[in-house]
């Protein structure tokens, strides 16, 4: 017996952010920022690497990561040739720019105003020496893994980006 | 209260794949053909770096991305070799072939006649400079985060690669 | 109608581990080890590189991979020079010592303790000649997409890591 199609609809998004590179901080926001417009309860759980997008020091320094990206030239070359990332990041921009892009700071101002939650996770920030004050004021607050899971069991959509 | 059993079975299965490269090019390919074998629905959001496996330019040069694998030697040195990351793909190609792993242009065609659809990022697409045009037949159709947020609310299993 | 809240709670975890660096070897056994605790039903699926995690082979050999990641100094210039990636890997190996973090290895014991389920990737092991006798004891068995994508629909958790 299928459940009927009302009952099937999820109204829930969590996402775990895990990467601190350009390319993979955009789609977690744009997901959340689309959600939290449909209506849907979004909560952002940062981890790992993904402390770089919500950490005052290095929001605004995020490069792409050019391996294994065979849409752009030359992918096994970029990563080995000094200056190649810093080249490829500012054209990245530039198509930001053009396209009318908002900046990751932006897309988090957004995010924050629509009703995302924003979580930095507790032993990430212990291991890698990251304070409160670091966090940017968009950060609802700091939790465990088992918080997590709480938000994960909701019948939310789960992602780990 | 648990649901009774039948409830709980989800059929539809839902993947953002956003890797160009070859290594991440095959896991969402092979869960789609054997969820579609297994009569379940299944979509894939082509999106990021994701475009590179449904771009006519991009499909067929696919590249590995030896970063942060243990299971080959010397990782470490590996991607700063010149030709290693091609010596490399070779080597995973012969795998593949030896294995009868069909290639990914023919994993794409097998996954279309299983019923498998493929829908394009347009937010990427405008990003990149991709045209309709440039994508391979099998595209379903381009459509936006909302519509991908739609199809992954319906109780589908859902995957971000 | 919504449903009520007690069968919207999930009870299950199941994730894919398909990376082979030490930094993404962590949130899988992380997340796996609280989530046994809380008393959910937790499988783990690894394959492609995540192999690495589960062959005796090379489950000490795990290294960071610094590649995209902005929280640390100089992201560009880490994978270009050689030793950058042992350092990093002995600097993230002294952190993870300092705020008493346990090793991959003894993760995995703990996981297994607690009730996780370790299932090796039989394509994966075809591809890339892993035979039985080079798993750890931990791994309960060898399966398929088939039956991965059976744990995954029993209203799981799902995550691609």
């Amino acid at each position: 017996m299928e459940k009927p199609k009302e009952q099937q609809k999820r109204n829930k998004l969590v996402i775990v952010c895990s990467k601190g590179s350009l390319d993979m901080a955009y789609p977690p926001l744009m997901l959340a920022t689309t959600a939290a417009a449909m209506g849907m309860e979004v909560d952002l759980y940062f981890t790992f690497w993904g402390m770089s997008m919500i950490n005052k020091k290095t929001i605004d320094s995020l490069k792409i990561s050019p391996v294994g990206n065979a849409a752009l030239p030359m992918p096994n070359i970029l990563g080995m040739i000094p200056g190649m990332t810093a080249m490829m990041t500012s054209m990245m921009q530039k198509k930001i720019q053009k396209v009318k892009m908002p900046s990751i700071k932006e897309m988090i101002a957004t995010a924050k105003e629509s009703g995302v939650r924003f979580h930095a996770c507790s032993n990430t920030m212990d291991m890698m020496g990251v304070k409160k004050e670091d966090l940017i004021p968009e950060v609802d607050d700091i939790i465990g893994a088992a918080t997590y899971l709480e938000l994960a069991s909701e019948d939310a959509i789960t992602l780990f980006i």
